[in-house]
């Protein structure tokens, strides 16, 4: 099927570009509430999902024995800016458990964030692990498997013990079987499986509610969706649509972005996840979809909505601050 | 009417994302050889066109009165990293109409390319215009007013007499009518026309064959294509597109990319001329394509089609190095 036009940037008097999207809202039973596109498509969630990924750090009682609080728990859900304030406390999450950034299996990279990126290159040689945008997920994986007696050496890999017990949390959140075949390497070389868009939106309700889950599950998955609404720089940055989202409505929205255009989102109190996807790939069209889904289900709050609406329009400035035109939504998001 | 996909983005078994495309392969007659997509759609071509912008530079004279070569004329048709070596024949460029970065009105940026941003990051406090990546461009309008005793200031205006010259050059090349109605602002601040997709492509076949054009344009235009083409470097940079596709086949193949996701080609000997957007705005697609449709048109050369072929398909490695993907191009480009 044709996933429709919901995004539109504009120059001048024309749209320039088109970003297709599909989108799909689902409540705790499992119903599709709302949806625009090809909600059984099979999508990859990437990062969106690392707050599924560090279910075993809760659940198997390491994010207690290291005395982590909000904001590393936030972290290890987070895809952060590599900004001193995530390296230095991914470090600290690490020392936690007798480790350091050697047994980091993420990669480095310098940070996406180009502010930051100044800085760095100012500041060090090159970036060390600590500042992947993926590090507080892997020092959480290092946490969960020294804390259970597991050797952390190849966590990253498929077989690994912490990845089979993802695997398994994924599965019972997401209603997937995740094998070999809907299984791609991630950027930070840990498995990323791709999930049909409506499972894993289903997902996002199930941990914002605990419906369908084993208690421990369901509070271990509250606690990380609380911690990254109440931490909400730990889980992206300066900046960043994450975080300027849950600033928004503190504590009443959860929301995660993946790369190749993903964004997964839930609204507790409505016992609802979103999962949505740009066809494409672009960030800018996801971020603009999901303030846009969240404002029509916030929609009973005019000044909430209405700050969600404005983050769902972007003013595009050039090298001289002259307005040239929009990102912004289509009527798909509304109908 | 829906554009097909014409790009996709692999992870492991998968189709992660897919770009959408049109595509113009057009004669000097104006007849479409070629085509994928919406061709009659209106496309801003960004600074895919900066060939045809450079044209009152050559046509007025102020290029040989200030002894522009290869060099200059390339730099006058980039978009380039803001390297050193750019960013000082730049400056060169102003000095022979006794000018300096204090004359141009492009704006400043620090380079899109991440080893020149880390590099200026270290160097200097902040960019200069003489670093934006049109810069030539500029520095080319700043020399043609100049030499035609034109004030410059207020060059980048729709209304200045230089934009005036511009685009009664593009009207002539690709048979639109350039208005308010289709005119938006560029990145740089000078106006930025949206033309039928086929038009744009008969322009470049136009430029490149001299057919059509009256004699002092038709050498001026190609005098520009050639420099492009003697100087890659010097219309892109270190690692970009632009400048390897040229490499390719050195003084046989015109390319020119431009923002959202834009290319413009000739392949003079062959008297075709190619314009080419990803829906979407994104370059990878559009990077893809472009390679795509040269390596179909001079596919009687085996090793320079394998060249482009190969430059088509891009494998994506994580920050570990390990393959995790590719950007291919699908079939819709071998119908």
């Amino acid at each position: 099927m044709h996933n429709p036009v919901t995004v539109e940037v504009t120059r001048g008097p024309l749209v320039e570009s088109r970003h297709r999207g599909l989108i799909a809202v689902v409540d705790a039973d499992g119903s599709l509430v709302w949806s625009a596109g090809d909600v059984e498509a099979a999508v990859f969630p990437r990062s969106a999902c690392k707050a599924m990924q560090a279910l075993p750090l809760v659940e198997s009682g390491a994010a207690e024995a290291y005395g982590f609080g909000d904001r590393e728990l936030a972290l290890a859900c987070s895809s952060h800016n590599g900004e001193e304030g995530h390296a230095d406390l991914a470090a600290a999450m690490l020392a936690r458990a007798g480790r350091d950034v050697e047994t980091l299996e993420c990669g480095a990279h310098w940070s996406f964030d180009q502010a930051t990126l100044i800085q760095q290159a100012r500041a060090m040689a090159k970036p060390t692990a600590l500042h992947n945008n993926c590090s507080g997920k892997h020092a959480g994986f290092v946490c969960a498997c020294c804390h259970q007696g597991i050797e952390p050496a190849g966590y990253v890999g498929h077989g690994h013990d912490l990845q089979r017990q993802i695997r398994a949390a994924m599965e019972d959140l997401t209603g997937a079987v995740l094998g070999t075949d809907n299984c791609g390497t991630d950027g930070c070389s840990i498995p990323t499986y791709a999930v049909p868009l409506k499972g894993l939106a289903h997902g996002f309700a199930k941990m914002a509610t605990g419906i369908g889950l084993a208690p421990g599950r369901a509070r271990a998955a509250r606690r990380l969706v609380d911690a990254c609404m109440a931490e909400p720089w730990y889980v992206a940055g300066t900046g960043r649509a994450c975080t300027r989202l849950m600033e928004i409505a503190p504590g009443r929205i959860f929301v995660k972005t993946g790369a190749e255009g993903v964004f997964c989102a839930a609204i507790p109190e409505r016992g609802l996840g979103i999962a949505l996807k740009c066809e494409d790939g672009t960030t800018r069209a996801a971020e603009a979809m999901v303030a846009a889904v969240l404002a029509r289900f916030l929609g009973d709050e005019p000044e909430v909505a209405a700050m969600l609406a404005a983050f769902s329009r972007r003013s595009m400035r050039n090298w001289n601050g002259i307005h040239v035109g929009d990102v912004r939504v289509t009527d798909a998001l509304f109908t």
